[in-house]
């Protein structure tokens, strides 16, 4: 199985700690060697970093580690093959612009026989489901709203039943974000967690490392963090219900 | 002036040399201090680096200049902001996909109020001119062969005709790569130099570093590198003529 990773902060926020763990993942303590991906928004510009290489031997996620980028919203994505050769065209996250601003995608779980006809406004470049589905839904969303972004309850919506439609097909994690929302979707696994004040201690699942949040966050600071299973083991983490669709914004979840 | 740099090689080929002397023109042997970028295509794939701070100031451009990433295709740009504001968002290169690959491109100059009507298809994300100028071209492409990617005579002869109406508006130096081609326009300043066997030494204009190519390629390599104004000053440089397009392939100038 691939790991998904997705922050949604209300104040620019480093992910240097989640990584940490995360990236271990990617050849150490999980099997997934298969390349690795990160998208960090900054406004509605986006820094991406893709590497057909496993993280633990990944220059770039080793620079990307130890450099920390301010963000509200990231995505990050360890691949596990599944459909589609090793390559960093078949590298997650996967970016395309809709309605003048890019969206970032990355999916976990395994789609069988997804093959839509799609209109050619998004065409997947590599040959993965995974690119095949965010085309889909990108496409599906550009019919339903050809002027331009709609209010979120309609997106939100829209974005339901794109995923329920493609999760027909298999499993259907996915991370998904515009740079001001992160959607978080899933099909069997996924948690989440909302730090906030009062901060305090968390300590990796992957690797001995803890980090004290009341020594680094502000008291207004608000960071939701996303993966596939809990990244640290001293936390209270939620597990997403199977078909649940939460969006994230300034740092927590919108109540839908 | 902003800074243009290409690469198109015949094997996979690292760019460190070229990129030593143009990323000192990213602050220190020029005024350009206003982000930088470059794009490695690996297959269809893209490796997109962009930063919005000075390249002599930029983590990310030391990362890009010691770890060499082999490509065939480079794009890379240094900014000198003239529309738009200092933003990651505003930074070249641009990417698109089309015909189910990516495009890059990256602009030097002005364009004055080039303000296209477009479909909708491209909108540009940012604010400049030379976004507005990638979307306008490609959707272009798109409407004129809408079922795919044409002969390259037929693609030329676009890209020609959509030069020649956009450098109405102003100065429209642009390199564009799908990965497999690399195009080249000049308005006013661009040059290029197609390396190959016998190899010699090359020095650097804007740093006293010298390289001996012969020490470091295949008999058969050939790479040819476009630059705004020429990188190395023992090396005869072709200039552009202005209005010209060039297409190369396979490390040189496709006949056309």
């Amino acid at each position: 199985m691939c790991q998904l990773l997705g922050m949604n902060a209300n104040v620019p926020t480093d992910i240097c700690f989640s990584f940490e763990g995360f990236h271990h993942r990617g050849g150490r303590t999980d099997h997934h060697r298969d390349g690795w991906g990160v998208a960090f928004f900054e406004g509605p510009g986006v820094r991406l970093f893709i590497d057909s290489r496993a993280t633990i031997e990944s220059p770039i996620a080793d620079f990307v580690r130890k450099y920390p980028i301010h963000s509200l919203n990231v995505i990050a994505h360890i691949r596990r093959a599944t459909r589609g050769p090793v390559a960093l065209v078949n590298t997650h996250p996967f970016m395309r612009e809709l309605w003048g601003r890019y969206w970032v995608f990355a999916h976990n779980g395994t789609l069988e026989a997804f093959e839509p006809r799609l209109e050619g406004r998004y065409r997947p470049v590599g040959q993965t489901d995974s690119e095949m589905a965010f085309c889909w839904v990108l496409e599906n969303l550009r019919r339903l709203f050809p002027r331009g972004q709609p209010e979120l309850s309609d997106l939100y919506e829209a974005l339901q039943d794109a995923a329920r439609e493609v999760s027909e097909f298999g499993v259907f994690n996915f991370l998904l974000s515009n740079g001001d929302y992160l959607f978080a979707h899933c099909s069997d696994h996924l948690a989440y967690i909302v730090r906030k004040a009062p901060f305090g201690e968390a300590h990796l699942v992957d690797e001995d490392v803890t980090v004290d949040f009341s020594a680094l966050a502000g008291p207004d600071d608000r960071v939701s963090v996303i993966a596939t299973r809990p990244l640290t083991d001293n936390e209270v983490w939620t597990t997403f219900r199977p078909g649940e669709l939460k969006v994230f914004h300034n740092g927590e979840p919108v109540p839908m």
